[in-house]
């Protein structure tokens, strides 16, 4: 058995989740609230960091690690291209989206939204969200620049680049903050990627308290 | 001919420039500031990260893209294991370096004496600094345990994740800030790494105005 410790808030949780199921692996979730690990999960993964792979007694841990070790051991539905510059292209995207789309905006709204309130109790800092969404603005144009190049952000073919960033912008999607209208290109993009039948369980999740946005759900947004 | 933009500071350059040297590939650098780059550099890198490498017309930039990308264009001299689990290990501690001591030591400590030094003409906040040595002593603990485990960081061969965790390292040994006397087996293991062929000309790096601390050169530190 295969189990992976994810939380939903976690956008390195949602990008392996979606990768597994685009594998269309077998897997079993445990969520873990990353600001309050267990000591079980602490023993295992000294790091605390989300997600975690556990399967036949070894541990997967790290989101560029997981993410690598799948694309590995499991060849036989390819997330990467072949062509050696194509998959640096994908490898960029992935990056780019994992430091700075996180730094930047994840930080700022979902941190701020959701983390600030069930690790401290506080209130969001409106001025900090505000420049969260600032930030916003500029990874969207990005996306759209990229969904408009071609049929998938990174090439002709879906790989882990789309399943990056639509694992980051499904959590800020969930909170109801992307002005997609303004995004035609990657409103079209995401429509496809979260039509996906590996996006579905992504679709289902509910943080406690917090109700999705109307159209979270909605393949026809 | 294969350029790498980098700059000295830069813990990633420095990474590139090991994996290039270890996997004896004949490149130039051409040297920019990541402050205030070149349009030159911002047509070909619109992200302005550090490193690019640029060769026959094409441009890899980003540090895991050009990381793989290294690993998979020069089979000839490997930097990652053939098993999988260790492949893991290996992008496990790569990425914990790159980003958690990033985030935590050289935001704190070499950006604080340098780049702010650079790009606003500030001296460097002590508070922040003290933060920063304190959040390195954690660091220096762990790669004392992992040194204590192997010969190398991630298992018995030299990796890629020695050369990750050798070019953060050395960026904050040339500020002159580790005491190195504290962690014993991160010594021998830095010795060992420093001493190798394609650390010399990291070693021979200068930066303007601030010159290294009296052991950053010297292999008997």
């Amino acid at each position: 058995m295969v189990l992976l410790v994810h939380h939903s808030i976690s956008p390195q949780s949602r990008k392996i989740r979606l990768i597994m199921a685009e594998k269309k692996m077998l897997f079993v979730l445990k969520e873990e609230e990353p600001w309050k690990l267990s000591q079980e999960i602490l023993e295992i993964n000294p790091g605390g960091d989300l997600p975690i792979l556990v399967f036949d007694g070894k541990v997967v841990s790290g989101n560029y690690a997981i993410t690598e070790y799948l694309e590995e051991s499991n060849p036989q539905y390819k997330l990467l291209p072949e062509d050696l510059i194509l998959r640096a292209e994908v490898r960029r995207i992935m990056d780019w989206f994992d430091t700075k789309f996180y730094n930047e905006v994840y930080k700022y709204i979902v941190a701020e939204k959701i983390i600030k309130r069930f690790q401290f109790k506080q209130a969001p800092n409106s001025k900090i969200l505000k420049a969260g969404l600032n930030n916003l603005k500029f990874h969207m144009e990005y996306i759209d620049y990229l969904a408009d190049r071609n049929n998938y952000l990174a090439g002709k073919e879906i790989s882990l680049a789309d399943l990056t960033v639509a694992a980051h912008l499904s959590i800020v999607d969930y909170l109801g903050d992307i002005p997609w209208n303004e995004y035609k290109n990657a409103k079209l993009w995401y429509a496809k990627i979260k039509s996906r039948p590996s996006f579905k369980e992504i679709l289902k999740d509910n943080i406690r308290g917090i109700p999705p946005s109307s159209n979270y759900a909605n393949l026809d947004f």
